[in-house]
């Protein structure tokens, strides 16, 4: 199947206009504002979304024992569909060698893969891998919430405080590693600190005020160290949020700012962006 | 009961005055302003909280059994006076209907309907049914809450963040699903991971922070995923917290601003958004 | 004891000045920017910790097997030391009454009265009560924390979001309620939710993310439910944080502001707070 | 080896410009913009994460069982190296002694000290210590993350808001011996409250929302008391969160101000702080 788009690629890669089918099946496939095109999104929203789901269903064996027909069919059913819809893709995009190497090319190739090979490997060991690869379709949902200025938005305020997440992020491996170390020392073995992986894994569920309470200090020491962790991670989580809060509240501040600021453009030098209550223009003086 | 409304309905739609005992009760009841309708709301909001309260302790076995006689007294009494105050309500009303219909209409009728149901649903499979119809009497509540403006001002920071909360929990649900399955992989059924729902409900008690403890990971790798899960878990809530923050600050700042300027108008020109301590109007110098 | 600042009431209520010694012990323990003060303050706090960390102490069998009397000696000497203190205090105030009646009077004299009160009442079941007294003389402490200017802006920002936190609050409560009765519906008695109560308390210790997991949904349909309250309680914490973020962050912005105008008072008409670039007075706009 | 540094004291004192060879091994190992520079510092990132892997590892019995002899052979190497770092430092710097007593000097000598420990402190008791001050190594990074402008950033918000946060920790501290010593007396030790320390390690295992749960109250009032705390706990973090994001927020949005001004004066009255477009001087009306 990889060396379709290969000779596909040959056929089109002088970039001449698609045939007319293709541009229908393009609009509908790709664009989100046609009639056709959203219908389509949402189709194949639930469509991933139902499949997961009964790949979920599947894993549950009272379920799986009871309804493993049913399953596997509607398994089959998406797959196919699936695969039409990945085929149509390579056929209507005029590079098809770029989307299919892309990202979301290849989250799409592998929401199909998994259930070709379990045709062929039937072996129980790879049984769970491959039920593992058809979970991940779940990221195809992505490409819509790509479309969400939102989540761009937000991945923008993440972006800039990225710096900051990062020193935030040290200073928690920091003081898991201390921390972790010495509970090690100070509850050994015999309370379920077997060793300083252990240990720190058991600092970072206090830190992040998870407390599972798998292990717990035992030792009055253990339990005074224990408290410090939990207080400074109860402190602590006011990092992140700082940082993100103060990130966001400034993007949300500067676009309240802009709204004050008229769009009419100077009549003599055009010049746009006046303050609201402007009457000369800041450039050439002209009365507004 | 239904019916009762529907034929007041006939008296009334013609929108005439009503009758002044009419409207008496219509003040009690419906406006807060006056020393009687203070009064009413609180008596109402206490025989609200009262009434769940006893619906609760009817629950607890050893209570139950010792007062049953006194909560069952209890019950009535509530109910009966809920049940007036609803008939009053229709009275008092132009639009009977339109009340009856209304959501809270709809709440006030369900506080009362299940202890009459009591009476002849006496099965025992209904019983827990009916309790808990009878603690959504806390709703109820709402109507009061609905008077505070600092509510729906709430409401309104959370109303203009939905769709960057929608994007906040589509990303939470790709999170536990992705761990969710990856953990079922790693520490498989003898772990306590029996389905993959299950382990995306291990998942969300992770991230949350939550940490029952019921299910937790036990091998090295497993105990390494979760801990990528909790400090995901303790560096995301970053996230809500900072959108709601942001949109709660420019929403304060706004006003904070919109605070300093006065709204007189120039006299002359009329130019409004002085600031609070100018004397003389910014644009045509005319004093203020 | 009681009535020794009742009679000493009549000597002083005439407010006439206090004789010399009586100013000097009121300057030291009263006043903290005396070198006296400041070092009574000193040991003060100091002998409170020590006398709140020897009642912990005392708690533990091991150690009030072991240094019980020690334990016993120094109770007594913190006893006699904060007894003669409140006296001095009564001593040294104008009004001895005003203060015996007030927030920190009483504080005072009930953090010395539950160890007189344990030569009399040997009986065991006052012991625990008497500790648990002797405990409350933390609350001492406030005393010099309401020195802080930070402590006070603060409350300042608590008191202003309170209406908010309230409706927070109560949400929280609704939530919970309306939660914990499904769950105790959905899981019942032989899953550990015995009670509407009992099933609050799950609710609560879910939705504040704690999860102690002494009690925990074992069917599908209850971890459902529960996840949906770790998400929603994961995602409402952004609530209270958000409100107290907007209130400090508008105060710390409003302060910003301010440092941006000049303090130069106009020579002509002396008014002060004109902006920092401003060059004639906007109030009689004489040249600055 | 502590006396080394003190006789080279002698010879650098006045300062004299070290050898080339010194300023070159100085520039490799203290700069971090030179090729060289940055190379050492990647390497020595590497091998501090690489020994402190080596030293968790070596805990885990399976693995150090196993793998001990090549753990035992990186433990010496990486000594070796960064013994070899650590004379290097002390050669190329002007003042040595200074750097041996500064605090990365000491973490440095700490580094390396305790593997040539093992040689003569043989015995077994020592071994933890030993292990645990060879984790210490993980400080060494904080000189690299002392690079970072934002760190530094951060720490300064963290110092701006110091005295709010002790305000904070102090009222933590007071609500968690108050709500400790009262659940001890409430539930007993019976329930496993055998004393007021682990009462209180309860109430911040509650109150930070960690929830061990190996501890929990089991009588009713217990429960609602240990509810008011968690409760407390989830609208208390409000606040650190609150002082911080405000501080954070007060910096970015002062930051971003200044961006939006140039600092190019005017030529005619040398007047600073023009928009960044403005083009002409808004005191004296030059063209700027």
């Amino acid at each position: 199947m990889g060396r379709v788009p290969a000779h596909k690629k040959h056929k089109f890669d002088e970039g001449e206009p698609l045939a007319p089918w293709r541009e229908k099946i393009h609009e509908i496939i790709f664009e989100a504002d046609t009639g056709w095109g959203k219908a389509f999104d949402v189709v194949l929203i639930i469509s991933i979304f139902a499949s997961v789901i009964a790949v979920m269903l599947d894993s549950v064996d009272t379920i799986s024992a009871q309804y493993g027909k049913i399953l596997w069919a509607a398994e089959w059913s998406f797959t196919i569909l699936f695969t039409v819809e990945y085929i149509l893709r390579l056929i209507c995009v005029r590079r098809p060698m770029l989307y299919a190497r892309s990202f979301y090319g290849i989250v799409d190739l592998l929401s199909v893969i998994p259930t070709y090979l379990a045709l062929f490997l039937t072996d129980a060991k790879y049984f769970l891998v491959i039920r593992i690869l058809r979970v991940l379709r779940v990221f195809r949902i992505f490409k819509l919430a790509s479309y969400l200025g939102e989540a761009s938005m937000m991945m923008k305020a993440l972006k800039n405080s990225q710096a900051k997440i990062s020193v935030f992020l040290y200073t928690v491996i920091l003081l898991v590693v201390i921390f972790g170390s010495l509970i090690y020392v100070i509850e050994g073995a015999e309370n379920g600190f077997t060793s300083i992986p252990k240990s720190i894994y058991w600092a970072i569920v206090t830190l992040t005020t998870v407390g599972y309470g798998d292990i717990s200090p035992q030792s009055p020491l253990g339990q005074f160290i224990a408290s410090c962790i939990m207080i400074m991670g109860y402190g602590l989580i006011a990092v992140p949020t700082g940082i993100y809060s103060a990130e966001i509240t400034r993007q949300a501040i500067s676009d309240h700012k802009t709204k004050e600021v008229t769009n009419n453009a100077c009549p003599v030098c055009a010049y746009e962006g006046h303050d609201a209550d402007a009457e000369y223009c800041k450039k050439c003086g002209a009365e507004l």
